[in-house]
């Protein structure tokens, strides 16, 4: 166990510090000041964090445009700046998210729409968006491609296409977000020839482009292994499909699935090494098929917006429970939960927190961070080792919580939506504020 | 395997019913129609099945008043004022429960606050509520009894309280909703003699009234065993404050946790048996023990909302996916998905699913219904026999989300929550509009 006033730097935002008086700031601003001024929770963001991630993982994959930013992770139209300023691409997965994006104003023709259900306002949003259709639509299953092709048609545009397709991998991730294997929802089969129908319809058909295919093999992958088995397979297609329809697809999207550290013992994905292997793979495999190897695109959302992200909680009831005889646990309550981050709920997600207002001295305890919710599977931090000095009006925060905390959060028990504060350089600036209960009433009748 | 035409009246809303035509009406509206005029997914509530589960209750626990409807399984003020109507009694969980509540100018002597992590703020707003505070607040932990009673003394009134003792019972239930056992977040050890020192403490505190003690054993309990073995430990303690302060606590709380069913496998808990068998028990512990038996109080929440409401899903999307070499899988994409109901991917929960808007007639295929969302976990019905004439543009609802379903709700991928309509009498009304995108951005600076 280490120290308990330490701040991780693998798994902490890259401006967060802990001060000489045990303060920890974000990009300069004390997190207990940020709690003070927007209540808690509060998420608070390093914008500087995310904008390095942006352009790290640019500079890993050979350019700004071939990272997408998946916005599903977290989105509000400052964030869609923010990836658009950088220079990045950005991934939507449902009308909304598009909508949200082109009122950013997220250049059309950088934007890749996904989704396994796309409806047909969906689709017209995206062959209609700027000057000439959506940068890319992902097409999922064989009605889709017919679908678009005559919405393309009635636009009087040619919409460009990839088409999704399953390569039969299990890649070593939670079932409930592994997305490679045979039995799931999402893309076009490699193993039945389903992919190769599709990718033949959509070079056919008058009014879509396809320009590569894609894959995704799942989230929170650690090795690149996964990925250059994909690749690998993926790229036995484009052979065939040079071969047999003469046509030479010049992108592969390989989808995201970057892992990233949410414990101290966890490593985060070594970007710069799996860029650097994945495209290696890709070159010497398309040489091996005597094909042009595809410009490789990614679509990275946790890996940029998670370890940006931290979650401001107020310690508040306090008990030790006599688990048995030889075993007590202290059960920390804060002020959110399973409202502001179902993560742990849903995919036993571990986090790794600190009391951020103070240094804590004492011996760590077994300790359970449990929230406010009227429901005892509420558990934010399941079995931690936590000082036995943590107390009540500690600030507590939890780490890398900027991807897929908000973008889930609910209002069980009518819990409003937590603030949302941006830092930069010494400043906060509140990016969304808290729901009051009269938003909460908001679609009452 | 039943006909997938059927309704099973267990699963299904007391006034649904599949006309001659095929088309599934609620309370004599058909949901198709519902679903042109308000958009799909959308969530419908049968009026009369959510009253009648109110007055069925009210009559197996002895008065209208002895039966808390537990408002995190669903809260709107209408949902309030229905309850108000039926004179039942309102459990909240948060001082937003408690604030939405006041604004339907529900009565504040019937309303319960729960919750393991009260702020000042929410003991304040219960003690200041009505005429005389709360009807009660359920004491969860030492430092609160202490903190309710200082604010009880600084606005000059008496708050009734009751103390939440977990009775060490193991329910049969999903651990993330047992909250009877030692090792979790709520209340009092028996036990350790927690729960008589906070009994005593609170019976010596100026500005409380203590009237009874509280327990709850989790939720979706299908028999009165534990609910009988939980009360006869508590009364235990009854007897014990009467033999050694001298105090007769004239209420039991029992909490909620009554089953229902989702599938037609399942049989909902017999409300009338259980609540004879419950009382009976307690009145012959408490003969037993020689005391007085205190009015039960029990405190449904799915058990009145959850059979009420039907979610009405267009199926979009349709694939069929080799499993192995002997099984194929018929995925069915919905518009919906984890983000209006997260409870199949939070607890593994299953839900009976059918087409409402006409019959169907061929075999049955093994099939999973998944939503839209772009996460593989984003299934709804895991593994279903469904007709293998289902297709796109069917409209095909799931029975018993009336709770937990639109309560738990998110706006992942950016997905606007759902519009909820009442039926009655051939009527249908809006309660809750769908989300706008101007209402996902509400909340930006």
């Amino acid at each position: 166990m280490t120290d308990f006033n330490d701040l991780p730097a693998h798994v902490w935002p890259r401006n967060a510090q802990r001060q000489e008086d045990g303060v920890v700031t974000v990009a300069g601003v004390p997190l207990p000041e940020i709690a003070e001024d927007y209540g808690t929770p509060v998420m608070v963001i390093d914008e500087d964090d995310f904008r390095t991630r942006c352009r790290d993982m640019a500079a890993a994959f050979g350019g700004p445009e071939r990272v997408h930013y998946a916005s599903k992770a977290f989105l509000t139209r400052q964030v869609a700046r923010w990836v658009d300023e950088e220079g990045l691409s950005l991934d939507v997965a449902s009308a909304n998210e598009l909508a949200i994006a082109l009122r950013a104003d997220f250049p059309a023709d950088r934007i890749t729409a996904h989704g396994n259900n796309k409806s047909v306002h969906f689709l017209r949003d995206c062959v209609r968006a700027g000057a000439d259709g959506l940068g890319h639509v992902v097409l999922d299953n064989a009605e889709e491609l017919v679908l678009l092709d005559a919405v393309a048609r009635g636009e009087h545009r040619v919409q460009r296409v990839m088409v999704r397709v399953k390569p039969s991998l299990e890649a070593r991730t939670n079932a409930k977000i592994a997305t490679a294997h045979e039995d799931q929802k999402f893309g076009f089969s490699l193993a039945t020839g389903e992919a190769f129908d599709a990718a033949r319809a959509a070079i056919t058909a008058e009014n879509l482009e396809l320009v590569g295919l894609h894959c995704h093999i799942g989230s929170q992958i650690f090795d690149a292994e996964g990925f250059a088995l994909a690749s690998e397979r993926v790229l036995e297609l484009y052979s065939r499909i040079h071969a047999e329809l003469g046509v030479s697809l010049p992108e592969l999207d390989l989808g995201g699935g970057y892992g990233i550290a949410y414990t101290e013992g966890q490593r985060p994905l070594d970007v710069d090494k799996v860029a650097h292997d994945l495209l290696t793979a890709v070159g010497k495999t398309a040489a091996d098929l005597g094909i042009d190897a595809p410009a490789v695109f990614v679509e990275p959302g946790r890996a940029i917006a998670g370890p940006a992200g931290v979650t401001v909680y107020e310690v508040g009831a306090i008990k030790t429970v006599d688990v048995s005889e030889n075993f007590t646990r202290r059960y920390l309550a804060v002020d959110g939960g399973m409202s502001d981050n179902i993560r742990p709920a849903l995919y036993d997600a571990e986090y790794d927190g600190r009391v951020v207002s103070r240094f804590t001295d004492e011996e760590p305890v077994a300790s359970r961070v449990v929230g406010s919710h009227c429901e005892s599977g509420d558990i934010l931090i399941d079995d931690a080792q936590i000082p036995a000095d943590v107390t009540t009006g500690d600030y507590f925060a939890m780490a890398a919580t900027g991807a897929y905390s908000y973008a889930m959060s609910s209002n069980y028990n009518a819990f409003s939506k937590p603030a949302v504060v941006t830092v930069r350089a010494g400043e906060a600036t509140l990016m969304l504020r808290r729901q009051t209960v009269d938003d909460l009433l908001a679609l009452e009748g």
